[in-house]
């Protein structure tokens, strides 16, 4: 007699017979209880009854791998660096076990948590990050450490001409020149994808997607929606691109699902994990 | 001195009159008041009054026409078998006084009710499905009659080769196998439908139309969104192709009103009711 | 390093230690994904983390307490006779285990699932129900199994005078006729509770809290709200009052928390569980 | 074969039959598609059926009596005094026939459509009027005939002390001092109401319900919500106080269902109309 | 020591300074408080400050421009002619201190007050109208002014061959009629929107962008959703396509933020402006 | 010619002519953009135009006083010691200036800004504090300055038996065994506050309201929303009360608009300040 403990849909392995790890990073780095993205990965487990767990797209079932879900790491409420370091340790453990670390966020800051350990295991890795911000900011507000600094700190980690970043269409002048002379960006689009792909085709490659990459009529659960972004099918399109490149790791983040009433924020989320996940393995 | 009773806009005439009659199915098979798709024909009466009757796509009016809302059938609340009964003992009505039916859902299974009478008619008739889902299960949590057998059931009726799936994305692996052998599929689009159309054009067609298979995006009003749907355009150019057609019935279903607070979702299936009918008149 | 499986706050107990197992009954005997009361216990479990474990009313604590929170039982859905039956088998567990049982629903129907097994442990039982409607039809639309019927159910199993209704403000004349001879009934509020219990003092009682039993105002989140119910101070009270007694078993029921989208009824159906178990603890 | 045209739960005679007729004002005499007080008849309509037609509070059952739901009148958008007119007109049709008329706005000034039909036919009626405002201004924004102005006009035909106010809590200083003068006022409450229902015994009474009277905690669709108002217990009990009274017309108003998502408003306003007319019959 | 007041983010300078002005028009021509299109400014404004001032897509920022905030001007609520005098006010003073104006409205016929001023200056002047909706009905419900004959009063201004019209797709066969003899027409769509632009280089000309022409899907927050929109990005580069003209005022309007909980339509909105604005200057 | 800027209602002086001050603290120290209650102080003005400046409970009227809106401080999001900062330096330079400071928060800890220039002028000052939480922590989640530790940083200005507490239903053991030699406390109510009020009627006063002591039934725009508060009335009550204490600042906090649609809590927050100010001028 066993009773459903809620976990995504489809993940039906033990952390020891697991090869690939979902965890929650439930951070918004706020002292109050509520808003935000604290509560996407319950949401998207809650939801992922709904959906299958076979692709169509690429005839691959979740249930044909050994995949595990890790439940939520802790987060102490409004400590980032605490926070940050729980979701390290975690991802790193995974990591030490030989298995592949996914993340659902959180804020975006949540992937340098996740990254640094995924760094310190392969420090040649590079970054393919699918986002509507820059997120290069050296400070916001005056702090080093925030959702829009995140890929700016990971770029302290692994420096120039290893961080690939897609679907750009919002930031500051000061940051999208920045990003001339240290990034490769691609603004608006998702285009030139297959060509970074096949560039790195021999290469560890970490995949950091920030889902308000899409466009708000698709994805209208999130912080800040950013009307101008691509749609679902070419983010897809753009998942199923992956397939040849050597995945180490990789998230999701900033889904919020109190702003979406109609939760097709959290099918999205579901989906693209799901075809991520069946794409990479 | 006349009062407005609520029914769908444009639609003047007498049953007597018409030629095509509209009908509600609030059946969504639960035993308890509110969710779900019970709600969605009233829901289109109610905001059709916000939309024009004419089309400017294909230049044509529905008061042109003589068309009948016959309201709702009787629908005795969590009996499957005799809320489908309801449905074909209208239908059958409708197809005896030589007028077209269509229907508004209710959940897909609805389709049942309405398709036997026409089959029972029109002995020959095919179906063009729009979905995002399959439909194709045998049985559903050991029932044999349920929104995720509805297609296999028709198909019971009329056999191989005459059912044609478009726009599906979602269902089980067992259930695409079994597709290849019995029906004619296109998943995710409905590129292929020209084609399809060009082939029946001298056959009786009977419409069902899963407003899921629509993006969440255009159409959230609905119990399991399915992101990764044609867009509203592409499915109105797909209902503008059926116009050579010989249409002997159609109905349109899964809209879930609550679900949607902005009301886009009824807009959506009152225009698509709307372009389907100026259509095949 | 433990990560955070979504459980009730403050239940910190394995089942083995736990002296009372809290879980949920996601049934709404419904076929389609989304609506519903399905969704509750999760609810109810995120949304606890907000909320502190102390009720500074009884000056108790949750975690003083050996408390389990024993997940979802496997609820197949659309069929009502295995789902029932999978209630009664976990709580007959509980109970074979000398523990108590205590569910968060689901529909109300849910209650015969988990009372048919302390009725059959504890045949002298009483039942004490707190609900807006009298659910004491025979049949409802030709079902003998329904939310609608579910304590005339319970009434087939202990017969007359075991059955105290309080809070009833909904129902057809015949079932309120049939009430006078069989059950007591106190119409719109609770005030002779004190009354009932001080009579069964001596003996054992299920609890069952039909959470609509409260004014929409403040619950809001259920399927049918019923404008006049008693608030949720009263509910309270009445839950405290119940700490004389020898409560075998109990359960909340019928929070359907997507019709609420500004959680209120979450955190009502917390409360009152926190306060209930802590009086009958 | 009788389909369901949506009408009030209850209510199954035809007007020729119908000792009470029903109707909807959909007026809220703006041009523009769907704001407001205009969807409240048929959202009451709709959600109606959730509801029993036996009230327990009186015992009596709206199916024993002959009660006519007369539709929406005609209402010319935008243009106030043809709309007016138009509510006029069959309201006087209903009196003519010797029938009682109740009505479902709309805004408050539709009041002034059916009271004048009323005072035609007895101008020595007296107005009952519960409301969060005083609707006692001259003019706004230069307007005669508004809601914030429409029991001046009504006062304009029946003069001093033939209005009786209860539960007010809002308004300019000049409206109160206005009513020290001409028309009996309860600030707040209505604590006062027995005693004006004796005084009124003998004498014909149309009844005003702004539902806004109510605290928008029970209450919160409507479009200018008042913290401080009355509960539904109350109202519900000051309409039960108008039994002795020789009712002959009224109305509820200013219930706005977009405004509610979990429609517990659209719960309200059935249950006070249910009340009303098993009052007053 | 300063402290906020709400404004539009990037709007930096007094009036004086100010070489644009851009000011509210809370005008839904609506008695009562609440429902629509008059709170669309202050959206805009509140939600600004969540968006970048700078233009990635056309390497432009706000902040590099002169730009005044005029806040909202003052609408005698329900009082047509007063209000859009009003607007034609404060337009004029705009445009007689050598700035141009730019207005948020409001419903569409708030474009009346402004574009009056504008024609007065230059009587030469164009108008480029995107819009789901003709608007050139000669009265609306027995009215000259109104959101629905917006445009044909426009016309009665500059007369023929002046108005060009893209995206609509709603209204009465007589409008669409009529429009062949008296405006360019661009059904549905904008594809020939940069010939139109060719063909004015060297006019002058006023933009009217009523933000209904966007498809539901990305655009939810208006009064009356018409499926069949074109999409932001669409919109985006129209909007980009009208850098050579002489643009000599413009507006946005149909705003109605109630309508969409996500908040994505006020992006949207800000959005359209900022790229606008930074287009024009 | 003079354009509305958004402003509360009846708030009609300059900074230099006001007597009292009311401004905003848009702080909910979270990095990201959007949830809470940083958009309360926008939310209550814009809504405060559809309410009167009257008060019939007090028979004062806002315009009778000089009342200035100060606008929102300016707060650099994430950085809790400078928007204290800055809360502080606005608020001391309005009590510098001879005036009374008001605000309008935010969450919780923002008082601690305002109070602490109020001690400074008022080392003597006692507070009364209504609230669901008893906001005594010394520490939350390792952090002194926190929305859960507010009153308890207060109490290290100001000392024992100079703060009054009422409402309080929620925290930990701790909290409340602290309070007992600390702080006067009334749980659940406040019955004993004109006691209290009786009591301090020689002293000064700070006056904190975090309006989630009010149900949530009445008060459903909170983060935390606690079932088993007080009702409008009687926090109004409660307020009316406070007429004969010399008040010397204010503030009301914890309203966050998104998570009520219905927009109640903002009529909730308006009305009690209205009262608040009218009572203590």
């Amino acid at each position: 007699m066993k009773n459903n403990n809620i976990k995504l849909n489809g993940f039906n392995s033990s952390y020891e017979e697991g090869e690939l790890v979902v965890f929650g990073a439930p951070m918004d780095n706020t002292t109050s209880f509520k808003p935000g993205t604290r509560f996407a990965a319950n949401a998207v487990r809650i939801d992922s009854i709904g959906f299958e767990t076979y692709s169509p797209y690429i005839n691959r079932d979740l249930t044909e791998f050994k995949l595990h879900d890790g439940g939520d790491v802790y987060i102490p409420i409004g400590n980032t660096d605490k926070s940050l370091e729980s979701i390290y340790n975690y991802s790193k453990k995974i990591l030490d076990d030989n298995k592949i670390p996914v993340m659902i966020g959180g804020e975006h800051l949540t992937t340098y948590g996740i990254f640094k350990s995924v760094f310190e295991k392969y420090p040649e890795v590079n970054i393919i990050h699918f986002d509507a911000h820059t997120d290069l900011r050296d400070r916001f507000f005056g702090e080093n450490f925030s959702h829009a600094t995140v890929i700016r700190r990971c770029h302290d980690l692994i420096g120039d001409n290893k961080i690939f970043q897609f679907g750009i269409r919002s930031g500051e002048k000061d940051e999208f020149d920045w990003s001339l002379k240290h990034t490769y960006m691609e603004k608006f689009d998702i285009k030139t994808l297959e060509n970074i792909v096949e560039k790195l085709k021999d290469e560890k490659v970490y995949i950091t997607i920030d889902l308000d990459i899409l466009d708000p009529s698709c994805f209208p659960g999130t912080g800040t929606p950013e009307p101008g972004g691509i749609s679902f099918k070419e983010l897809m399109r753009g998942v199923h691109l992956l397939k040849n490149l050597n995945i180490v790791g990789g998230d999701i983040v900033e889904l919020s699902p109190h702003y979406d009433n109609s939760g097709i924020s959290n099918a999205v989320a579901f989906k693209i994990l799901r075809e991520f996940i069946l794409t990479i393995l």
